[in-house]
């Protein structure tokens, strides 16, 4: 029993079909795995989380995101979309390694205080940078972004081609294949950004190494009405023919949908990242979320980077992605806080790649967040679900656990230091920002 | 000086198009309005509040709610509208007198917490309602429901008919005209709910005793076409030929939009609160807000009750109320994180009634909210307006004035006991809940 760490007389909420009242949990640190969940068995000892009046859930994935970005938080907010993109893609050619690095680790402050266990992200990445997400304890399936065969995006950080960015995605996953909490992938940007010819490269190469794909599709209209005007297909569609869609590929965005997409993305077994914040601030539209489910596409949630939402808070998108499809379908019954928080937790950890349920029980992970209640809005709380999907902030959770291990102890990261990666944070920007201005 | 207190080394955001670098704010708590607004003149004493590395920006205002419905939170959330409305009622039919003074409490706590310092508020309202709120410090501009000339929706609370609310709001009206905080006026709850012939009456009432009128229009597809089919025009449009346009009308929701609506409102000086949460959440739709602004409408922003939000944390309706306006509108130059900011101050400002402006000012009620930017949220921190539209949440509200009375210090409330009234309205929505199961 030592060796256990248990979370003591929480509501439990294993799945989003479940509420177990007063409840026990166990888990071994070494293990990280679940090992009890049922009824207490005795008060909490040291080292044991008492969480009585308090609520545990799985912990959330964020099935999309450019962590790094986090400087780029509130640069050009209220700009149309092309002059946003000009700002962003400035900004973007004066950071260095080491302000990516320092933006990783803001990402994973933000994201673990509001009880994201893992995510998805499509940017620079290498050794060092999945080192950071070890060392912080979170779970990372990292996508190295390639724009086609030229330079990468970063040129300020890296003089990479896209050429070896692709060679070196299969030495990065070799590399890190003993790290059970990180995976790598393929990252081509996206169709119109990286041309056919790679993404059928990048499709045959994924065959051929086992590895994953992490690509944009489908995000505008501009983008869907240009691939029907080149090639005569969708984004999807064209994905498809080039390969893409018979490896194990993940999708962000997907707002707009062509007869046939949605049939295609299931039938393929396609994960596909909601991004409703995103999407919305963007102007790229509303995502018909009620058709990939009933079509039967594996769906989680993302937040994108915080240079398009401001925020990495996934309780934000389980909420107003939910609510978005009710408003734009007209129909409240359209999509339930059930089914957004499936999204957000077994959604986005198929999208992570295996290991990770989403779900809470014995023998699967302990990834965990345990949510205070004593807020005005935890009143009344009839079922802790409708608290989590529809009242609930990050600010609500007080501790957070991967893999057994504890990241977040009351509102504390333990891996991390934010004081001080908040200072470096706010003088990097300062600095681009200084040497931006005309 | 000693009868002044000093917020210090605060970033000032007096209003959406201004920010003030470390600065000193000054008021009177016994004249309750800003006497200094410039420099730091020196550092914080006692009594005083030092902010510095915080912001400050004018409290917001709640253009629309019904407060004491809280207890209703989490009842019935995903269930379509007929049968939503039908939860809704049932449970309102069991609560009484007490049951909703419980639920205004609570909201009220939710409120201050999260940087609410008014509220335009829809209910039952009676002397002893408006004491708590004088009691709690906050602003209300009370509206009495009526739903026709038969009894209220509230038949346990108070058999009064709704031409016994209609007598007696005058009355009410009267007994707090001294209260500078508080404003009363009509409640007729919609045209579809109460009938042309009331509506017309209490326009004639509001104009001959000099109160405003709060009213539900246009929310939802269907009571518009029955409005067109019943009566030839829009309920905007008939609301006009009824006379309640040229009396001070509050319209709540005008989602769908006729031809000459728009004009009708800029025109009559009618105030409108957006309320983009509780419509998407209830299916109605997303309101054509950048046509009301486009035509000159006067904007505020009501998170509406917490049955259909679940929170009352106006900042989700800043954010998610401008971007979705950029998302259906494929245009994110439609909304700035500004133009929300002002809906939600100076708009909701308005809406409430004389007395406040929403802008910080020399001379202006010192009605103000002080925000922690110690959260990985807050990082990078170029423009507080931005960390205020996009980032900021009700939880980093540390510090509400409202006319210069400090009603949350350090994320305590000084005016409302929150552990007693959370008990209590958690045993009332057990009681309730027992009484409804079968």
């Amino acid at each position: 029993m030592s060796s256990e760490t248990r979370i003591v007389g929480a509501r439990v909420v294993p799945h989003p079909g479940a509420v177990l009242e007063a409840s026990e949990m166990a888990f071994s640190p070494s293990s990280g795995l679940i090992s009890y969940l049922g009824r207490v068995r005795g008060p909490a000892g040291a080292g044991d989380v008492d969480a009585r009046g308090r609520i545990v859930a799985p912990g959330l994935v964020n099935a999309h995101t450019h962590a790094a970005m986090t400087l780029l938080r509130g640069h050009s907010d209220d700009v149309p979309l092309m002059d946003w993109l000009g700002a962003i893609r400035a900004f973007e050619l004066r950071m260095t390694y080491d302000d990516i690095r320092a933006g990783l680790a803001l990402a994973m402050c933000e994201m673990i205080r509001s009880g994201t266990i893992g995510f998805v992200d499509m940017h620079l990445w290498d050794a060092a940078l999945l080192a950071d997400v070890c060392g912080a304890g979170m779970r990372v399936c990292a996508a190295p972004a390639v724009f086609g065969y030229h330079p990468v995006a970063y040129p300020m950080a890296r003089q990479e081609t896209g050429a070896e960015v692709l060679a070196g995605t299969p030495e990065l996953a070799a590399e890190f294949a003993g790290e059970p909490l990180v995976r790598v992938g393929y990252g081509p940007h996206a169709p119109y950004s990286c041309g056919p010819e790679l993404i059928g490269d990048v499709a045959r190469r994924a065959a051929k190494n086992g590895l994953g794909v992490h690509i944009h599709l489908s995000e505008t209209r501009a983008e869907v009405d240009e691939s029907l005007a080149r090639h005569g297909v969708s984004p999807i569609a064209l994905a498809g023919r080039l390969g893409l869609l018979t490896v194990r590929t993940h999708v962000a965005h997907a707002v707009h949908c062509q007869p046939g997409d949605a049939a295609l993305l299931a039938s393929a077994g396609i994960t596909v990242s909601h991004n409703p914040i995103s999407n919305l601030k963007l102007g790229a539209g509303v995502a018909p979320v009620a058709d990939y489910r009933a079509a039967g596409v594996a769906l989680g949630l993302g937040t994108d980077s915080v240079a398009s939402n401001n925020t990495a808070d996934l309780f934000e998108e389980i909420k107003i992605g939910t609510l978005l499809q009710r408003g734009v379908r007209h129909d409240p019954g359209v999509q339930s806080g059930a089914d957004a928080l499936a999204m957000a937790t077994s959604g986005g950890a198929a999208a992570l790649g295996e290991g990770l349920s989403g779900r809470l029980a014995i023998g699967e992970p302990a990834d965990l967040i345990v949510l205070d209640t004593r807020g005005p809005a935890a009143t009344p709380l009839i079922d802790p679900r409708s608290f989590l999907a529809f009242a609930a902030t990050g600010a609500d959770v007080t501790d957070v656990f991967i893999a057994g291990r504890r990241v977040l102890a009351d509102r504390r990261l333990t891996t991390l230091d934010e004081p001080a990666i908040r200072a470096d944070v706010a003088e990097r920007v300062l600095r681009i920002r200084a040497e931006l201005a005309p």
